[in-house]
Formats: C-alpha cells, sequence, structure tokens
C-alpha cells in the first residue's frame, strides 16, 4: 500500500482497536513504528482474531513495565467489548502465575481503575464480582494432587506428570498451577494458551517456550496460522530478539506435532 | 586497596564463594568487572553474611536466563554447604511464585542437575526427597482462606487483607500465595524476605516493591543495615538502574519504619 | 587509585556523564556502587567514547523500568549535546523494535518530557520535529521486500535472508524491520549496533545474541575492544548474569571473525 493510504489505514486500525483516536505525535517511535507498522501492518492481518491478539499484547504491556500502554490495552479490551470484566480478572490471574506474582498486582490495579472508568463513563453502577467459593477443584490435598497430575498430562500433551515430592512441581506446579488455576471458569484454553505462549516467550526459559508452544499446537486449541501470527504480533510488543527465539520453536513444534500425526496415520 | 591487593581479593573471594578457581579471562567485564568489584568489594563486605548474599544472587542470576551463572551459582550454594539441598528446592518454589513459573522451572531444572554432581562428586546417593504431603496448611477452602488472609496481615504487617472474590487476590494471593506458600516449612522467614525483594526489584511493579521493603524492615527479619547491603549486592547482579530504584524505595520505607516506631513510642 | 581521589574521579565524572551533581547519597548502593564503581571506573575508562557509552546506558535504563534512572540519562544524553533530539527519537524507534513497544512508549514520553525540560530551561523554543515523509524506502511492497532482503543480509554479515512467507519474517523482519526501520537516516550505523547488542543482550534470546555480536564485529562498526568494553558497560546497566552471557558471545564471534579473515587472507 502506498505511504498516504498506510498512514490512514494505520490511524483506522488504532482508533478502531484502542477504542480511541490515535495521538498525534510525530516522532518517529509513534508516527513510522506504532501507526504505520504496528496498526496498519500487525493488528490488520486477517490470520488472527482481533480478541485473541488482545490476549498476547496484554501479556506483553503487562510484563512490559510500561503504565501508561498497559492503561490503554486494559481499557481498550474492555471497552471495545472483546473481553468480559470476568474474562480480564483471570487474565491477570493467569498471568500472575507465569510471569510473577508482582508485576500481576500491577495489572490488577490497572483492570480495577480501568474497569471503574469505564462503568463512570457509562453511568453505570458495578455488578457484585463473581464469587471465589465454592472452588471448581477438589479440597482434599490428596485429590487436588491427582487432579493436578490429569490435568499436568491433558493440558501438556504428555503421558506423564512430574513428582510430587518437590515443592516446586509438587506443592506449586500440582497443588494450585494445574490442580486449580487452569482448571478455574472464566477464560477459554485457547485463550489460557495464548496468554502462556506469550509469558514463556518473554520468559525465554529454554523448556516452557518447547513445551507450551508444543502443547498449543498439538491440542488443536492454535492452529499452526495463528501461532505464526502470535509469533509476528509478539515482536511487535515485547521486541525481536525474543520474537525470533519464538519463531524457532514453533518451526521445531510444528514438525514435531507433525511427524506425530504422520506416525499414528501410519500406525 | 591497591590494585593488585584487589584483584588478588578478588580471586580469593571467588574461590571462597564459587567454590571452584576463578576464570583465566582478561577481558573487562571478568577481570576489572567480576573479579576487581563483584568478588573483590562486593561479597567481601560484612553487612550481609555470605549465606544470605546467595538469596538475593540467586533470584538475581535465575530471573536473567543466563544458564551458566546459574548453574555456578546453583552449585556454589549446595557445595559450599551455606545451604540446604530443602532450602535449595524451597528457594525454587518462593520464587515461582515471584518471578512466573517459567523461569522457575529452568532454576528446578539446574538444581536437580547441580545435586547430581555434588552427589556424584562425593560419592554419594540421593537421599529421598522431603514428602510433600501432609501439608502444614488447611484442605477446607474457607479455612484456607481465612488462614491466608490472616497471614497476609501478618507476614506483610498491616491490618487489611485484599478482597476474596478476585481470581487474583482470591484464588492466587490468599488461598495459594499466603495460603499455603509462605506457610511451607523448609526455608526461613528471613530468606524468603531476601528472594522476595530481589524479585520486587527486578520485577520493578510500583507497589509491590514498597510493600515488600517495608514489611521486611518492619517485621525486623532484615535489618536497616542489612537491607542496604541488599541494594548494593542487587546492583550488581541485576544492574544499577533497578538497584536505584529498590535504594529509593529502601529510603521511603526506612522513615516510615522509623516514624512508625517514634509515633508509637510516644503513644 | 586511592580510596579518595576514587571518590572524588566518581563524582567528577557523575558531574560530567549526567550533567548535574552526584546526589548526597551515603548509602552503600550509592556511594559504594554507583560512584565509586560505575562512574570512577566505568565511564572513565578510554576504550569506549561517552558518547558510544551513550546508547548502551540508554536502552538498558529504558528496558529497566526504573523511571527516575531513564529520566536522567535521558536529560544528560541531550544536555550534554552528545546526542541531537532527532538521534535520540530515533533510538527510541530503534529500541522499540528490539525491547517492543510498551517500553519504547515510556521512552518515548520521557523523550519528550525531558526535551522540553531542556528547551524550557535554555529558554528556547521548540522546533518543529523532522518530517516523517517522505521515507527514505520504497513503498511498493515487492520493492521494499527486495530492499529488506538486501539490508538484512548487508547488515547481518551473511548470504542470505529469510522466507517471506512467513508473518514473523515476511511482515515483520523484511518488510519493517530491516525493509524500513534500519536504513531510516538520522542514526548511525555504529550507534544502531551499539543499541541492537545491549537489546539482544537483555533480551537474551539465544540466536539474536549471536548474530548480532557477529555483526557488529564483523562489519568493523564497533573494533574488538570496543565490544569488551561494552560488555563491561552493560554488566553494570543490567547485571552480570547477562554480562557474562554477553561476554561468552563476544568471545566466541571474536574467533569466528578472526577465523574468517584467516581465511580470507589465504585464499
Amino acid at each position: 500500500m502506498n505511504t498516504a493510504h498506510r498512514r490512514e489505514t494505520g490511524l483506522r486500525q488504532y482508533a478502531e482497536v484502542m477504542t480511541v483516536d490515535a495521538p498525534s505525535d510525530g516522532s518517529p517511535a509513534i508516527a513510522d513504528g506504532l501507526i504505520d507498522f504496528v496498526f496498519a501492518e500487525i493488528w490488520s492481518r486477517p490470520g488472527l482474531s482481533r480478541r485473541d491478539r488482545r490476549f498476547v499484547t496484554l501479556a506483553c504491556v503487562a510484563a512490559a513495565d510500561a503504565d501508561e500502554p498497559l492503561e490503554q490495552h486494559v481499557y481498550a479490551a474492555l471497552n471495545s467489548g472483546d473481553l468480559s470484566i470476568t474474562e480480564m480478572r483471570e487474565t491477570v490471574l493467569h498471568f500472575a502465575v507465569y510471569a510473577g506474582w508482582p508485576k500481576a498486582s500491577r495489572f490488577n490495579i490497572v483492570v480495577d481503575a480501568q474497569w471503574a472508568r469505564i462503568l463512570g463513563e457509562r453511568g453505570l453502577a458495578d455488578t457484585p464480582p463473581d464469587p471465589l467459593l465454592p472452588l471448581a477443584t477438589e479440597s482434599d490435598p490428596e485429590l487436588r494432587l491427582q487432579g493436578g497430575e490429569r490435568s499436568f498430562k491433558e493440558i501438556n500433551c504428555i503421558p506423564f506428570a512430574p513428582v510430587r515430592d518437590n515443592p516446586y512441581s509438587g506443592a506449586g506446579i500440582l497443588n494450585f498451577v494445574f490442580g486449580e488455576m487452569w482448571l478455574r471458569p472464566g477464560l477459554g484454553m485457547k485463550e489460557r494458551r495464548l496468554v502462556t505462549v506469550a509469558c514463556v516467550a518473554f520468559q525465554d526459559a529454554e523448556l516452557p517456550i518447547q513445551s507450551h508452544v508444543y502443547a498449543a499446537l498439538k491440542s488443536g486449541d492454535v492452529s499452526f496460522d495463528e501461532m505464526d501470527e502470535v509469533a509476528l504480533h509478539f515482536a511487535a510488543y515485547y521486541g525481536w530478539p525474543k520474537a525470533s527465539h519464538l519463531d524457532s520453536a514453533i518451526g521445531v513444534q510444528k514438525q514435531r506435532v507433525l511427524a506425530e500425526a504422520t506416525s499414528e496415520a501410519a500406525s
């Protein structure tokens, strides 16, 4: 597209995605980068829905510690109606697990403030929040661990679970992360995958990025083409170096999933 | 101290802290930076014990995504006897909560590998790990939440707890982080404080850094002078920009704790 | 140098680099760390110019999420005259690509504020910003991609470019990052290298750190000795664990560049 058309597309996309007009800022980062590239050429792409792009974006801006973009994207996601407040709050908890509680604490505060702003703008009273109890998962420690082992296998698409008698994998992973957190209602499995993939991509530890990209593809929750779009979208919101690593991991895991499908078809 | 003496001190400190000889590497980053500054002038300072410095260091290297330093520091902490394997494993879980599970996953793998290496070097068989069950905390959801509210107040040294009916603060903070994780045996409160302060300092969200520095000082678990040393040690392992922010937070929270002490003494 | 002389050197260097007096803060992190080490012993080293050190520093402080150091370093870089406002704004765009838009967004806001502060202090009116259009690069998508492939090879010093038909490498890398961003006037190639190396070092994905260190050395834009100084400077501003990884990558890539030079000389 030509230069003027590109700018126009960027401004229109910005307004649609962010639910407010684009800033009139001619600096290279904003005009050439954010409007002409991120909005004109990334958000406008058809391969991943705008709603799905929100989960990748929210994880990245909540990780990046820049208050204003976080406030703007939380507002936009809620104000557009793309995410309900229940989904947003559940996203904060999922993010807490994969990016740490301190960043999630600020994310949670921003959600409260932006939701209050939206309710104020619309003249609406807040509705009571979803009650925490009863939990959807077991209370008995042994049953929780068994549930955690089961869901660890199902969600990670692998036939084994880690050992119980280790604080990280027992009290943490089996008891809470897979025994409770992933099983909570309020957020779909695809959405949890998108938040997780974004988080493991910026956290950048070697095995989790491979295992979560694999599971997202293997489960079919995220298609191959959607995952390619995740890598591009992530690049814009977290930078090319980590996106390059994510892109490599996607290439490896696609091959693995395809090889397994071929092998299963043959047997 | 003069240049030769400083280098010598750095090499000796390196050997004592890392339990292996320093690398013979003349690059500025290693010779002028790591040996002459980090080991000669930071690890050697008396204001914070070598064992205490380990917890700050481990959190920083586990956050930094650099495999080799993480392996070296896990090995050194265990090989020196400064941390038991139980304490190290509990540190991984505590780190998972404050820095996210993906980085903790790698940390956990590194702990397994380095512990196996040490056992191999010593010709020892591994002892069975501490059993996970029974948990020290309640199983009933209502009782867990009540316990979480109580320990949230005690550990944070504040008179209130967050709302239950919010996934992040209810299912996350009250139910797991303060209802279970902080209350586990295997790691002392001071050690948990040191890991937490390091994590909130690199995560750098506005409120958690203030609240955890406050609570560490207010509780008396970390003395004012020790906290100053934490800031310097953290600077070496995570860089001056975040350390500078931590240092400011420490200044603010010392004033707050002192003002409260004065006010309590007067009343 | 002795202790008193070192403190004095640190205070003088601080004043020269930061363009304001050093804070009178006796805490270990500031006095023993920042003044005695970072300013007395790093900024004062001759192997990398003060202006060049600014680009490494700016990338690190913009990544580190600590507002005050970012404000101080942006102010100092502009106020000293080491960077023009055009170079600073272009640095923000380059940083956006390598560290993600959210952090760059805050960086951009800080640049605006500090530039306004400097103009105010000098009683100057702001000059109109450099107009964005016309772009220096092609608008036609096919020509942009061709340009992107060409500059990808030239800048990375390798004989191949990635596939177009992948969102990350096609729409992202070829179309924008190398088809447009790297080719913009307003910032020199050496400066872009320094920002990039700092960013890949803190992002710490495996391949980009190797490829960008290689290209910076291979192109001759950054000399071997300068790159060693980059590692030390980076250590101070982002911590030793990641600097240690950067230092290893530099060692490996120096060997590669030297081996290629030997092989080319022999043939």
